[in-house]
């Protein structure tokens, strides 16, 4: 790459070289961080020669992914996720000689900086860890963007080695939706205590969770913890089977003081012996792959249509005549259609 | 129409003729059935030329629609559907002086012929009534296309002078999700007693809910419909707010017996009264128009995009890839975009 002779590369300088793809390939493959996170800048990078050489790697190393258990955390601000998942990646290192990476889905983030693993620190001892890699959420506007950059960030990860992947969200907006279509297993975590204490606590995320874990239930909030959890039990029974034919867990403890903790761990075993058995993790993956194609291909359509300066400033104007009941949707689609082809 | 010189026309002959838009748009707005129904045959047709008519017809309704009160209506068969909503139009019609449409969305009707409205019999009461119209669910192989003649249907109807539109669906699939974009208010009829007899509804139904009529809550069975109550209850508390404001409510009663129908019915009353107090309805029905109309201009993307024979073989041997793991779906994206455009 002619960098030193492209000034409008200068601004590169300070950032390591682009090097070529098989050397990250290389470098992933054989477990190392360091390429790992350099490999995962390029995918969350906008300038095209750096998509270009992340796509490379990334079909490199597709082959050696997919062995890991992709798990999906979430819960609202104040549950205690940064513990909970510092002290689930020490027990799995220590007890279980797991590899974990955390990754992260926060489109939020760029509004609110920091507030989800901004801070790498929140995760002090598990980031010192050799099989720990923690990488916090990617830049981006759209959670579409975001959620794609997660999901070729946990491919990366597997062919690395990890066989434990963590995916962060915090459990108020869209993001569990897109976390749900690339992990295996749904983790909520809960306060102790029912009802308007779970406002924060989108619609359809507690039937998405497979097990919910109620944090924080220390001394005096112990009972509350108990109380919340038979409401939740008993509102389980109100839910739809699962397609996994699992039925979901409601158990209770304390990431900080490190009770419940290998109980949970246990159970999310169980669970995924539970879809290996019945071939659900398969089907399942499966079905995602599907629906990442989809996805993909339908964002390039809308890319291509929407990113039109003409078609925009047509639909802003056709939009209007659509709020005022002059014209159908339908009929605005066909002229717009008619007008891009 | 050069109808007789078109023997590819000639399968029509038995069908009435097709009129110039404007004599639909006078028959429909003086509020005649005869030319309504014929609209909306004109709209669940798949041919051009009707289609064209169609499109004409509800661009000329579209500003006298709007002023209904438009209410989905699920639950699971056996729950007693017709027999709610053939007691409900009689009790609009004759204690409220309304005018009553019913319409439907089933997408599996192909499949399964009858099993939502298919049978006009099955309110016979209610179809004898001039104040009422009856319209079974459209035939139509996606959801996405049943949907829009629904919510097109809607238009004609509230055009022709319905003031109160009900959408019933089956409560079992996705249906339901395409039913709250087009409705004010979401009703769910269950039966009486919680848990395993529920597993039919699918999940997010019940948080949809505004309304719930736990119906058949007859002699024996009241005891158990009162412990669903209780039960649902206690589950609304875990559900977020939702965005208009209302907490859901759950009542209790027999169609069949007319009892709990009025006061349903006055409830949903008091429903729209709170939505257009706090503007609600203003804005949902707004998003909904600009849900429509997205949904509107992708669906014609996707149509251009994979109506395309070509693409469709690639894909084939492309999505092989991507289940192979040798292909990320955004790479398969990528090349199918290049060859289309």
């Amino acid at each position: 790459m002619p960098s030193a002779l492209n000034p409008s590369l200068a601004q590169f300088r300070r950032k390591p070289k682009l090097l070529p793809a098989e050397r990250y390939v290389e470098g992933i493959l054989s477990g190392d961080r360091v390429y790992l996170g350099q490999a995962i800048t390029l995918i969350e990078s906008n300038i095209s020669s750096h998509q270009s050489v992340a796509q490379t790697i990334i079909t490199a190393c597709l082959p050696h992914s997919g062995k890991s258990q992709r798990i999906g955390i979430t819960g609202t601000p104040g549950v205690g996720k940064s513990t909970f998942i510092e002290a689930s990646g020490l027990h799995l290192i220590d007890d279980h000689q797991r590899k974990v990476a955390v990754l992260a889905i926060d489109p939020s983030s760029q509004v609110n900086r920091g507030s989800i693993l901004g801070d790498k620190t929140r995760m002090e001892r598990l980031s010192r860890r050799e099989e720990a890699f923690i990488r916090p959420s990617p830049a981006g506007t759209t959670l579409g963007g975001v959620a794609r950059k997660t999901r070729e960030s946990i491919i990366l990860c597997e062919a690395a080695g990890y066989d434990t992947i963590l995916i962060e969200t915090v459990g108020v907006g869209q993001s569990e939706i897109a976390v749900h279509s690339m992990v295996d297993c749904f983790l909520l975590l809960l306060l102790p205590g029912a009802g308007d204490e779970l406002q924060g606590i989108k619609r359809g995320i507690v039937e998405m969770a497979d097990l919910v874990f109620i944090n924080k239930a220390e001394a005096e909030r112990k009972q509350l913890a108990k109380q919340a959890q038979k409401a939740y039990r008993n509102a389980i029974h109100l839910f739809a089977k699962k397609e996994s034919d699992w039925t979901a867990e409601i158990h209770l403890g304390s990431a900080l003081q490190q009770i419940g903790l290998p109980e949970i761990w246990e159970r999310i075993q169980t669970y995924f012996e539970h879809i290996q058995r019945n071939q659900f993790l398969v089907t399942h993956r499966q079905e995602q792959a599907n629906y990442w194609l989809s996805e993909s291909i339908e964002d390039a359509l809308k890319q291509w249509f929407y990113g039109d300066e003409a078609i925009q400033a047509k639909l802003d104007t056709l939009r209007a005549k659509v709020m005022r009941q002059e014209l159908s949707p339908f009929a605005v689609a066909e002229l717009l259609l008619k007008e891009k082809l």
